[in-house]
């Protein structure tokens, strides 16, 4: 593997590390860590690589580990930029022959997102996005149950995502991830619903298998001077006829990261928290509700083959996060023994879900700007 | 008090007996306890009233306990009949120079509910309407921290109401709630919001203090064979600027009594919740969270003076009730001393509340069925 | 109904009122509200009763009201004076013809105890003990489940009751509460054993129908300048051979009334506390937790007999109380009528249930003084 | 780092990898995964070790590896075997000449544990104990909390660790796990207390900086066929006088893995439960109780540097391991580079821990046997 981003001062880059090394599978060989060439040497020494692999720019890396033996030179990418940076790293990557597995979301709009879908057709390489909460156990099993049809037609879904992180001008003060996110030249048409709301999009799909069709969207600026939405409410409708609320926010005092999503069927409830990822509430029509949780029992095999300890050993996003690379890492492992990988038959995020994101987020920005009540999502 | 509907199977007549007599300012000394002769004698002697205090019709009960010596007759009337009848008994007892408690919603429609206001304001009545949760201590606690500016400029208010008890067409096995709360003859135009979309709406503006000023709403009927909602979001945008999510469903099966809300400033946060409704959290920006308990450490006086028990003793629906009669009794003993009241002094909520939630449901049912985006409510 | 104590100062007696006219079955008409005649008188006042009917000292009332005639005169006398009292007030009751309810502890020590149990058996009057905790829907529940073996055998109790109101001294300020539970002459033996840790023996003898045959207990005096037990721990042994834990402390900062209660099982386990009163988790072997609520699904007949409102409307302390009186009123309407009333077939707590709370606070104080690990519970 | 145990069906082999790679600061190079050879060929191939680095024994491996250059050959030796082989491995890795990091507890008995601190002492070698539940960065808070004197004077600790994994025999059925833990041979004298019960002293004399003195015990077996205890109870006396109650079982249905701890001192609380390990409750005199989060505001500095995400992103079990050897690895940074090593200055659990916690067990295990009330924990 080796790791365009990430560097430093850039907390998501040392999570998806431990993710990825997290079961053997997968190692860092090379990087291009920052934007600043002197600081991307840094932070190659702090991860021990020789100094050779470090590079200054992912142009560099692509053109320089392109040339090493096959059977020393990276096997795929990994993209830990900030969001303007996926783009034109992806395309870069694919072009220079490399897999790529990057962090949503994938790319600052939509014109991008459609090109890189065509340039991954076109390459035959294989693409994972990192929609982490995909790989928690919990949310397995909330699909499996939905697909088993434990909860009847789906009729209604809530989700949300506060955090409090941007309650204040934090960008004012330099901090990094707040300058980036907060201005659309980097974080591309919005902050809160790009970054939070996005992931509420991606499980109420997930875990229920439907789509979200309309939307009818109210979006704040909450804080003085900026640009993008800080927070922001949406009515879903799905092509069920379900219905939905979505809100997330990056001002709500005292949210850390509380993502959680309902679904409520015509038979049953399910419940999630981010708070407590390895709890699964389910309720059944007239019967008490049950407490399901990582390793217990009850749980389906597809909650299962994702948990690495045994019940009420805590595990938590860096366990998420890395069961998304340990199904790419198979991928990964038939495409460099020369087989055709049919990337259906994986179970990680894929172009066309960084795709629907992007349709998502569009819309409803657009939803937000709008008069008209209902906003159809493009498919 | 004299009472008006509250009979044998109405379980709603018994908790308000309970919260009415539980100071010992209030006795029940007649009633009207059905539409039905025959049952409201049998509930009269349920509860010990002499038989002839038990009324066949509230009209016979008005009309004779009129005749009565004026320190041997009820002093007011309580009303916890279906929806429809609110109105017309409520016209009838201030014709017959009677006070009025009144179970919520207060009529079933507009009109009536503005022909009350009228009539209120020409016989100079006392007229309460029984908003329950408005007396839960920690409800006043938190209309409390933000009257005191402890959440500072408010941006955010999300607010629910989810049960699951009309998940199945229960009204078609003739359960009597359930018949009469989806049928709009004795319901009003709303089934799920105007039964629990209002008690969301009453909680947002009295602890914000705003009004509610535009909704924009999505009402569902999941159950075939209805013809009312029994489901539906609503985006709020209040006169402050601030904005909001509310919804409420009758079908989220898991989902007992889950009202709840959480109201967000730029200088904190407070987050209710009736299934445990003696906590208050309350987050200050950057700091860590308080857990503020009913009658605990660190509450205010407002909460304290609607507190019966020591912290912990868990304290419930029949207190926070109780709480809303003890003040109308405050109102009703200075009126029995034959003084001027002045309502505005007393703490319950009067007919002016009961508008502000017909308003309110009503525009959510004409916002739903309309093609435009916002609707605004009516003063 | 008469009261011995709970004048002003009192917040037990208010609270005994609101539970025993809950149900409108029983009515307050005379006391004797305090020690001082004059507070007595202004308590009556303040309860609106006649004046020829509030009493200076209790055997004034006892004398006085058994020369009414008997269909005016008081039914029983309820005791809600500090323990010391409780007595002599009791066994004056029963000689002057009254049956008998009493808060808990029944008495201040065992011979009280026992010259009680002799005087009931001798004057054939009822006497209810108001182990509050015992009315609760989710106790009942849990000791169905126990009786009907879906928890097998069982294993293990592990109870516990910390409160921290005592942490400072209290006692020193002239708090009234304090200054009596903290003194032997009012209290009796033990303070924190006697007022928190007999709630935890009563509940784990009535629930899991067993009985504590031995203990072995470490007693602690934490605030200086106290003569009782402020904080204390036990080892339980059963006489089907099962274990437990049981602790209780008054110095606890931060808990306000966390009583609870776990019971293990070879076939389940069951949860209990009194911070959630309405929850009783059940988790049996191999299966998902269960979460029963008061009035909801799954729950059986004798939770729901002793619940007033649906499911998710927080029931609480005073509705757990009025239960006990609800069931005493029952054996009460029958002796009125003159029956004989076998006091076996009324689910109240009654003077075993009391002396059973003696002996055991009683060799706890022991146990803990001694060298000898275990010390026998008495029958 | 080379491997002693932890092959294919032993899960906390896989636990440990996770954590020591964590980091980015250790390798894994070399093992003897198994007791079988085969098998241990087989986990080395999983690993994707080199063929001539996955040693038959143990003895091999250190014999072997010794021979290696400096630079190549492992720097410390894992050992996560059963137990009985903690004594052993150790002993002839320090003979050897390699540092040592070795899985709870220590050894077998108090012998050999008292062996292998001369033998450290001896050899100048590094000895880690991966007491995992030290490196939870909210247990760090709460030892600093303590330390700063937020609490005051220590006054109670009630610390317990319930799990129902051997709630039958499930050591009839093979299981490895349950098979080697119930058996005295590979476990040593106790199997809950050893298992369980030392995790509890551990984080209550790790908090409190205390040492437990004196222990009144009751062990039991609950599953016929068994010989060591599989439930046990533990009144607990400390040092400053504070008094304690310590429970665990093996047979608790329902718990997976609740270990917790409260602290209680005269001017504040503590409380920290595994199942929500990222939130510690702090409670002080006479304010709201505060909920400190991982990475959330107002945690110290202890807590902070043990901190791998942003708050609310759920660290757990792997990532309070990983603190554990992120330490240990800065000391073996020092000694590789020749350096000597003052190990009291790194925040590690060592061989002092080890034999306190065998101390305790022992203890606990003739308390349980004696009549005797109290028996001193030697020091």
């Amino acid at each position: 593997m080796g790791m365009v981003g990430g560097g430093r001062d850039a907390f998501i880059g040392a999570v998806h590390r431990m993710a990825a090394q997290m079961d053997g599978q997968i190692e860092l060989v090379c990087g291009a860590f920052s934007s600043t060439p002197q600081k991307s040497k840094l932070s190659g020494k702090d991860l021990l690589l020789p100094p050779e692999r470090v590079y200054g720019t992912y142009r560099d890396m692509i053109r320089k580990e392109g040339r090493l033996p096959e059977d020393e030179r990276m096997d795929f990418i990994l993209i830990v930029t900030p969001n303007n940076m996926h783009y034109p790293v992806t395309m870069a990557a694919l072009d220079g022959g490399f897999h790529v597995i990057c962090d949503r979301p994938m790319t600052v709009n939509l014109d991008e997102a459609q090109n890189l879908e065509r340039k991954i057709k076109m390459t035959g390489k294989l693409f994972c996005l990192t929609q982490t909460y995909t790989g928690f156990p919990m949310i397995r099993e909330a699909r499996n149950l939905v697909a088993k049809g434990k909860l009847g037609t789906i009729r209604r879904v809530v989700t949300e995502y506060p955090q409090g992180w941007l309650a204040e001008r934090l960008e004012a003060s330099g901090q990094k991830q707040a300058s980036w996110r907060t201005d659309a030249r980097f974080a591309g048409v919005s902050c809160c619903i790009g970054d939070n709301g996005s992931h509420c999009h991606n499980l109420a799909e997930f875990i229920t298998g439907l789509r979200i069709t309309e939307v009818c969207a109210d979006l704040n600026i909450c804080v003085n001077g900026r640009t993008l939405d800080d927070d922001g409410s949406v009515l879903l409708r799905f092509d069920n006829g379900a219905r939905g609320v979505l809100w997330a926010s990056q001002v709500a005092i005292g949210s850390e990261n509380s993502l959680s999503i309902r679904v409520y069927g015509d038979k049953g409830t399910i419940e999630w928290k981010l708070e407590d990822p390895n709890t699964l509430l389910l309720s059944l029509l007239n019967k008490p509700t049950e407490v399901r949780h990582t390793g217990g029992p009850g749980v389906g095999k597809a909650a299962k083959s994702a948990t690495r300890l045994p019940a009420g050993y805590s595990e938590g996003y860096v366990e998420g996060l890395a069961n998304i690379y340990a199904e790419f890492a198979k991928a990964m492992a038939k495409a460099i023994d020369g087989k055709v990988v049919d990337e259906s038959k994986f179970d990680y995020p894929k172009v066309r879900d960084g795709i629907r994101g992007m349709f998502f987020v569009d819309t409803v920005v657009k939803s937000s700007a709008s008069e008209s009540k209902w906003l159809a999502v493009p498919e």
